[in-house]
């Protein structure tokens, strides 16, 4: 069995498997194996999607026994035991716990789609059209969450216009001189500046894919603070973010903001399975039915993993202790490797953290470097400069610092390269 | 346990549980119990995802197996076993047999993203902005697809203008005198119409949600030939209406169509697992690495469970050779049914038909009525008058013909109730 | 003195005087002459600009006498005494002898602007975005109006999509067999049809530059009552068919409908000066003060000619009269030039009719030899298919038969060619 | 006569009318009288559309003397005398001695209709869709003008949304410390800020509406370095602030910059007729003939007039330099006004100058006083917060100190009051 199906009948769009050219066959927690048996740390863990890992045998255990018993598959927005379930362990360990009062909505089982009926809603809402997204954010790639995406390559993907938003800069966009918080305030206080009252603000608190922007306390009330005076809504999208992912369930956590509305996906499942919600506060789930539909909305198997991923992780604070310790092992080990780099710099929080190595040649070789070593790992950022970790978050401290102890091996050899080159 | 975590904490864009107000609980072929034990008929079946019934025990003993090895679950759009499996099958089983050669491209899991993907791409391809869809046609709810979409309360959820499509009449839409062909070849044959030349038109051969309206080949091979004339690509949408719905694997074979891409949603995954494709011939495979991308694109379950699908059913003819007698068997089912209403007519083709009864209360009330006798089904059309029969492919003549007859007695119940209301 | 400077000068946006080659000095009544002291009669007048004729002697002696008397030229939107006089006749001549209550809004002084004034009123009043545009339909060049406007060539301009109209069949658009009011009349009842709920319909009655299709009061009926019931505005823009041009004042008088908003250019001003106007229905004219401004809304010099030309030719109904008689000539000259061309068919009402010459070839082959002999004619429809006469509405009968004359006798030679070509 | 003609006929949408309620009847110079015989100074000037005052001699002369021998009023875009004289004036007089080579489009005759042209060019020859506009910047009404206008009271009378815009801030709009072009250079280098690759940047070098916010030299020359490194067009609307407003012909002159387009209007006439043009780079100039038209571009009578005005007042420098010196006056007169005012600093360039007073209260409450006491004057800004003089260009010295004699007075009592009233 040869690697030629995927060429003869896979589309030009496929990517990850271009940076990764094998053939996977198994994983479990923080590891992937190929098909020639070799063994792979995994740093990438599905673009977070994965914070629990690979296949944790407690899901697995659960989504077998649901098969096995003819649990429903699928069901489409219809009442089951497995969606009740999940909602109740919601409400008792996520929603009561942190004093948050939210409907969950279920969308199709993608982020994107889960920002789509964020917009619609807040347009709905607030009767006002323009959404207001942040230099640097991914949001998706159907029309509606591309237009708030800032990547000129995906955006270009549309083959269209894309409407309906006005980019603010995120924190930090334009240096450590101008704050992006004086600017949003003086476009949306300038009755004359052209930028129209906005529907909402959406927002990732790290930027997974613009490159590991950590928005700060400060920034994201400021934005809560903008939202409701100008009669805006606060969407924090938390999908790669989220989960666990900067060191608290929600990545906002602590910092005084009350989002609107929040989205969830990519670990949402708890084991990698397609699954997407938006919750909405109480007062703006205006939905009439079916508003908002989708053929996969709620998808059975991952109430099952979704409620164990719960309960096993976030019933007390124990896991969540764990990720302050992992984190600053994290740190330590980027700091290492940026001090290989002339020039670069930590970015990101929690276990969302990476290195800006200045520029995306060297993240790539940096990656590359790492694959032949046993490590998956990606870039991040908007020319590819940040080597990004976003290893699952149950990763052992061996396997941790395996890994990191990798990057900094590729890192050192990759910058000698570069060097040489430069002689 | 009570259903009140569904009120309290699922936002009101729920829709079928209003309908089908129980818990359900267990699922195997045609056949759903609830928690109270009692046992219903699906002629829903996920609205044509669970074209093979319920938890398929092949597909179930597969999935387990994978899941049991630690298969990957979610593994990007890295190459997997998995995938390169199902690939394998799809271009042995489908693409080969049929003398078709399309690239398969790994949309995020939902029906909505491989219609945006399309219309992305169709853009592209072509330089143009317009595309065509029909009326009472039904492509998604994210914002691309939406547009595309014909339904006012659908439309009405987008909160904001829905551009870039121009809307022709589907075959028939404006009754017999009226050929929808030409009135569309007018338009473009027109140069001031104001219809701009289009990128694509987009059409489901049998309209699920609008009504069970079937195009003919004769109207098929119309929209071809406009499309080829006017530099427009061809798009079906064989979401619904595909996978053996209609009789065939795609809807329109033997129709004399080659089309430029095909959806692929629903029952793809064969389980009802979230699963989406877009089928693109090479030569419009021009996407660039990336350039439409989504978490869950390739969810590896699914490639598992499809793959089951198209060896255990597809292989040879004689599961389709099913589908016609049991196509038979309902349309005379259904016309006992019509003949209790008058004005009624039979809608749709193959396993894809329906009854419209003249009116959107009849027919709900029809449903009602079905689902207290324990028979799970729903309405279709612009006014939700379709009764409409979406069950498993694979039902047993039996359930088919007690299904039928509970509809029939429902319909009986329903119209007498009208006679007497009327007196 | 060469022309030199206009192809040195000039943008290559220019066009009529490529169908018109020479130099223009001199201009009175329906005649032309130019710098060879050549004489041509016209019969285009400015495209129904000069309804009145060139120079007409009474509004040239006002005008002369106003500026000489230091009347104000340029007065934004102030009052002065030319505007008063003007509203005050348009009030005492147009308005209450037809019974009619509007309210006149002075837009910018050209056409486009007036219909965009018009369209936003009409999407402010209903709050709704689609505007409904019909087949062949033209309503100016700027991005709101350009929307609305049929014509590809014109369309491509834009250089983006033009979004926010649904276009709709003219009357007999598709044929005599099928019924335009049927196809919007399903359009709009259908739920599903996904043509969203229109702010707006706007019409020329009769289509000036779509070729001539004239709209009969049935379809003018139709179409007003299909406003009413689906809670749309009905905007009749008489740009080129008001004025007197189709044998009325408006083109609309004595159909039985009364339009929420009416639009006025081209002759408004009597002499061909730029001037236009919105009539609104009182109960919509809810614009806020400048809402929709602009620097030369209300042409003080065209107050001036405008109210001579109502008073001379509008104060009773002598002027009309004479309008019918010219018809009749008109028509009758008209169908001895279709007479010579197989296939050949009358267009349009009153004094705003051509002769559907079959092909664009054709009827550009006689214009060109029309202009050899001393007339000069436009051509007008999809194709340019139509050779079109707007003669002034003063043209006395012998310049009217001598134009005619022309017409024939190139018609003539054009047809002779083409035959001799074919053989 | 009265004046309730204006309110039962004319639309709410007027409203320079509001401010200065009373008849005007005869105009001079730099004078306005009404029908009560009363004097007013006029600071206005048609908002920059008589820069040579009212009925300038010459020009009445010329005009009064080309109608009365029949020179032809409507000419569509043929060849005539007058066209040619006019372009021949333009070449000789401003384009051959400032070394600029463009080609004149005659759009429509007004302002917005030149920015309409403008934008659809930009977009056909760069084949991008976003237009960078600044805040606070003012373009017109129509759709395409509007969306790139920033008044919020403005755009809210599109009723609809406004696309193809992206926003910048104008020089000094976030204060001193904010280097507005450092900003810009950031949003269009970052590949994922969001901010598609332009087509065009439109800027006036000082905002006439919005608040006489003048560029500076650097700025501009900022614009035109990031246009051609983003490969798109510079375009500089001169509406308001060129025909020597500035000081000199074109209001960027001497800046070091070569704009791709410019747009003409308002006192391009020289008398305050309806007429605009665009001036295009000869290889920007790929219009196809009559893809951009309209019915009144190029107005005959303004060709006559336009004329006139070049070479009265362009063809040596005596005109120009009276300008500085009237500048100077202005500027004088101005600070005295401001000193009257805790905070109020002076804006503008030339003889495009005001006092931002600090609040739109204040600002109209002078206005009104110097209304009453024969000064027409008119605000600016995003709240209406700078008295803006726009006296005509040929004002003479004694009524220029005239009329700042009158803003003085007024200014002292509106404070006066305000401190009244605070007490």
């Amino acid at each position: 069995m040869t690697n030629d199906i995927f060429t003869r009948r896979e589309s030009e769009a496929r990517s990850y498997c271009r940076s990764f050219p094998t053939r996977f066959t198994k994983a479990k927690g923080s590891e992937l194996w190929d098909d020639k048996g070799r063994r792979y740390v995994d740093f990438l863990a599905g673009c977070s999607s994965l914070n629990y890992g690979h296949n944790d045998p407690d899901m697995q255990a659960a989504l077998v026994d649901y098969i096995a018993s003819d649990g429903i598959t699928h069901a489409l927005d219809m009442h089951t035991d497995a969606k009740a379930a999940f909602l109740n362990a919601f409400e008792d360990i996520i929603l009561r716990p942190r004093g948050m009062d939210y409907k969950v909505m279920m969308t199709g089982p993608t982020g994107t789609n889960a920002v789509e009926a964020a917009i619609k809603l807040a347009r709905k809402v607030t009767g006002r059209d323009t959404v207001i997204s942040f230099t640097n954010g991914f949001h998706g790639m159907t029309m509606g969450a591309l237009a708030l995406t800032g990547n000129e390559g995906k955006r270009a993907g549309a083959g269209t216009a894309l409407n309906g938003v006005a980019r603010m800069p995120f924190e930090g966009a334009f240096g450590d001189d101008m704050d992006s918080l004086t600017i949003i305030e003086q476009m949306l206080g300038n009755p004359s500046s052209g930028v129209d009252a906005p529907a909402a603000f959406i927002i990732e608190p790290v930027q997974g894919e613009g490159g590991l922007n950590a928005a700060s306390a400060d920034f994201l009330r400021g934005l809560a603070r903008l939202a409701k005076e100008h009669g805006a809504l606060l969407i924090i999208d938390d999908i790669q973010s989220g989960c666990g992912r900067t060191g608290t369930y929600f990545s906002f956590e602590g910092m005084g903001i009350e989002p609107d509305m929040i989205t969830q996906a990519k670990s949402f499942s708890g084991m990698g399975l397609p699954f997407a919600a938006l919750l909405i506060k109480p007062e703006h789930d205006i939905w009439k039915p079916a508003e908002h539909n989708g053929t996969f909305r709620g998808n059975s198997h991952a109430f099952v993993t979704a409620r164990v991923a719960l309960e096993k992780f976030w019933k007390d604070d124990s896991f969540q202790k764990t990720l302050a310790e992992k984190a600053m092992l994290l740190t330590s080990g980027l700091q290492a490797v940026a001090d290989e780099i002339p020039g670069a710099r930590l970015k990101g929080r929690g276990l969302m953290q990476g290195v800006d190595v200045g520029s995306g040649d060297l993240a790539g070789d940096i990656c590359a470097r790492c694959f032949d070593k046993g490590l998956v790992i990606e870039t991040s950022g908007a020319e590819d400069e940040v080597v990004k970790v976003l290893a699952p978050l149950t990763t052992p401290e061996t396997i941790l610092r395996e890994g990191l102890g990798i990057l900094l091996e590729a890192t050192r050899e990759a910058t000698q390269q570069t060097l040489i080159a430069a002689e």
